[in-house]
């Protein structure tokens, strides 16, 4: 089903001299079997209850005349803003026209990355208005931090991708960041990257630039942004969130509709119901793709947090989420489209013990859910309010574990290792064996975070805990960033592109 | 399978008067299926290569002909202290009589466990010799330390065990600490523990006062304690484990036969071989306890580590590991016995994110595996060399998310709860839905350490970390402590029985 590219002309340009990356793939490719938590009988009773949600109860789509009689052209019907669809259309729509997995393309095509089947994309934390750090505490991001994560993205050889937006450049026009964030994902990075979404014109400018970098032509036939559309849960879809979707499907731009669920809030308690609420949003939303332009990707997103009982306020890597994300998973594969949904959440202000069970917590349902695209990977605190320095190469780290469970376990003769066994026999050691020696360096997972030395060593070494030591590995690996190669002319054409924009209309920060 | 219980004398005594506990189960039952990394065809390739291991290239017995005479007589054969066994023999020896579930009593029947199938009993950690808190850094642990670890688990709802050296008392002579551990389990906790393995006469004190408590011939007929027999990898036991075993499974007491596995030191590095390896080892000592006493329960165990790279040191909560605990999961469920692996593991030596990540991966991958008894549960630090205070109840908060996830999806009306769906309709918030207020209290896990406030208050309440809060919960525990009813005649003949024995050797610390 994945599509192939073909390479444009100033994408072929583009992508030439790009640099040599660590030995990591750009995507991880699962070759161990998902975890079903549910079975068929569970699954079609969700799968029922959303289409009865569809059929009875409906959503609202707000301020969107221009959908809602899209949609009842296709067959639904519509009380004012309050939109009906009969049993199963949606998924026929979907399961007509969109493909179970496609390729988003990078600028360096050997971060193409495959969206969907067996194939699980980490992608950094996406939307912090804060950032976090040891050295500077709390504090409203900014461009520099903007392109400091994707810098780091960029240096992670478990991450795939550059993400979105990494943090809110809070020292930035509202209405005019965009221009900065998404040029900032083509100059400091070579990896794929997500568009804007917060308005529709913005959503245009994300495709104007990215042309300029892959070709206009390219553009329209290839994905080369991935959006993540909202729903504004319990069953609603404004024109702003509609309006994006409708510029990027129609550019055959993918499209991740993703209902936001804090359950209790904007679902009810129980997980069998947020889990057929969210699929009756997500339903709608990717149906409404295929019909703005059939075969527009489209992935089934997923994020729900439960509520804490004390305070109202959400909680991360909670068994009930897990739950849902596992669930998800299977509706999509069922669904046929890829699905997005887990990361390194926590409720912690810093990279502690609560922000690593949190999100080790998650991260691991994700990963044997079957996740395809996991946004939120890395770098996640507090909610999803502040984006962390150390907590985002400490997730980077967690993401290369990742990698090595899903390679599977290696049943050929040299990973059964019987000669080996033959060797060495009872009560010696392996340390000097042939087997050994020939596949030490490649055996295990490497952490660059992780102290296993003796308690001896860790004291001559300054008895710094885990969050000190990501410190120096972030820090270190900004001293150390080289810049992707960019062609000039495409660097000069995005730079004019966003001159001419941004001095077209004022700046703002409503909205 | 799991043998029912008659109330013997002594233990109805001293189950009288037991204290109410919070709600959590003795024991968590899964209503969720097992996740199967391999198949059908690499499980049985498995399966051969440890037959193969057992047959061609054999296991030593160190300094036990008597052991190595019984296995002869079951058709083993031997050169001097190297064993080798026919395809199948040790597997039909387990088959043939070890039973694929028991219960192991508590001194309170609530607190009684069941061991193997859908069961799951999370136990704490064993045999650090330091213990680790904010407060006092890194120490040598006391018999003090063992007490207020023994209260911990009694007082966690979802911790099930008691464990056994939860730390080791080092102010107590070696050659007679099992008595004040022992005591102690008894004393301040009523839930089910497990005996000392240093010695087969200290086994024998374990069992000697075990029948103070329960009575002679409950003893003899039911499993009260739980014991850990390490193979001394690669394919190596010794007398003193061997000597162990035969006292705990000739008195019809559960063995746990573990191999200890620092891949790449007593194993080759691959994850296939390190399975088939540990199967090997495990299929010796179980078939070994069946010969001694037909029907003895016993579980097969699982501890592996990789090693890091850098330093030799094992390291935790690798992928590889997480892998190995899944496949000797599945070949437990193939056996027909039940399955001890996974825990709290780090390298780490503070309850950090490192200690965090590291514990949370394999507890994860532990539950979904379907590990029935999991031994270090809560406490690890350092590799098992040191007791957390702090961590050990993080860990304990933890095991209360892996019961909630166990429960399995509600499927109930009330869990699809279509009905608040329609109450509350698209737009609008459910926190005052009738189902909403039904359903609140009970709706999601509640952590004792987990801080999701808004950073604002977490500020005003101190901007404390997750191991801050921490140290607060366990102080709180300890101050509030109440010991369980211990009838006084049992209290005296257990204390009597130490005296005279205790008196009647010299103290000494060389074993």
């Amino acid at each position: 089903m994945a599509r192939q590219g073909r390479t444009g002309g100033r994408r072929g340009r583009a992508q030439a001299n790009a640099l040599e990356k660590p030995s990591a793939p750009p995507y991880i490719t699962r070759n161990i079997p998902p975890y079903e938590l549910l079975g068929e009988v569970d699954l079609a009773q969700i799968e029922s209850n959303a289409d009865l949600i569809l059929e009875e109860i409906g959503i609202d789509i707000k301020d969107d005349p221009d959908a809602i009689a899209v949609l009842v052209g296709a067959g639904a019907t519509a009380d004012a803003e309050r939109v009906r669809f009969p049993r199963g259309m949606c998924r026929e729509l979907i399961q007509k026209s969109a493909p179970a997995m496609f390729t988003q393309y990078a600028r360096n095509p050997k971060n193409n990355v495959i969206i969907g089947g067996k194939h699980t994309v980490l992608v950094p934390a996406y939307g912090p208005p804060f950032v976090y750090s040891r050295e500077g505490g709390r504090r409203y991001a900014t461009i520099e931090d903007f392109r400091n994560f994707v810098k780091l993205a960029y240096m992670s050889p478990n991450l795939h991708h550059s993400g979105g937006t990494i943090c809110e450049p809070v020292d930035l026009p509202v209405n005019k960041r965009h221009f900065d964030m998404v040029y900032s994902h083509i100059k400091y990075s070579d990896k794929a990257f997500m568009g804007s979404v917060t308005a529709p014109p913005r959503a245009e400018d994300s495709v104007a630039m990215a042309k300029l970098v892959f070709g206009d032509e390219f553009v329209e036939q290839n994905c080369v942004l991935v959006n993540l559309i909202n729903a504004n849960s319990p069953l609603t879809f404004d024109s702003v969130m509609f309006g994006a979707l409708r510029v990027y499907a129609s550019h055959n731009q993918a499209t991740m509709v993703s209902p936001f669920i804090v359950a209790g809030a904007m679902s009810p308690v129980t997980v069998a119901a947020v889990a057929a609420q969210s699929l009756a949003e997500g339903l709608v939303g990717m149906a409404y793709a295929q019909i703005i332009r059939p075969g527009a990707p489209v992935i089934y997103g997923n994020f729900v947090s439960s509520m804490s009982m004390q305070s109202g306020a959400p909680t991360f890597g909670s068994p009930e989420a897990s739950q849902v994300i596992n669930i998800g998973a299977s509706l999509a594969r069922r669904l046929g489209v890829p699905f997005r949904s887990a990361g390194g959440f926590t409720s912690s202000k810093t990279a502690d013990a609560q922000a690593a069970y949190e999100a080790a917590n998650t991260m691991q349902h994700g990963l044997l859910a079957g996740v395809n695209f996991m946004l939120h990977t890395a770098g996640w605190l507090e909610g999803g309010l502040a984006m962390g320095y150390e907590k985002f190469v400490m997730d980077a780290d967690q993401a290369g574990m990742m990698r090595v469970y899903a390679q599977g376990v290696d049943m050929s003769e040299n990973g059964q290792a019987l000669d080996a066994i033959r060797e060495v026999g009872p009560g010696q050691h392996f340390l000097g064996s042939v087997h050994t020696q020939n596949n030490f360096k490649t055996a295990f997972y490497r952490s660059d975070i992780a102290d296993n030395n003796s308690y001896e060593q860790w004291v001559e070494d300054g008895s710094l805990d885990a969050e000190q030591r990501a410190e120096k590995v972030y820090k270190k690996m900004l001293a150390d960033y080289v810049p992707p190669p960019l062609e000039e002319a495409i660097d000069e054409a995005l730079l004019d592109y966003i001159k001419q924009k941004k001095d077209s209309f004022e700046d703002s920060n409503i909205s």
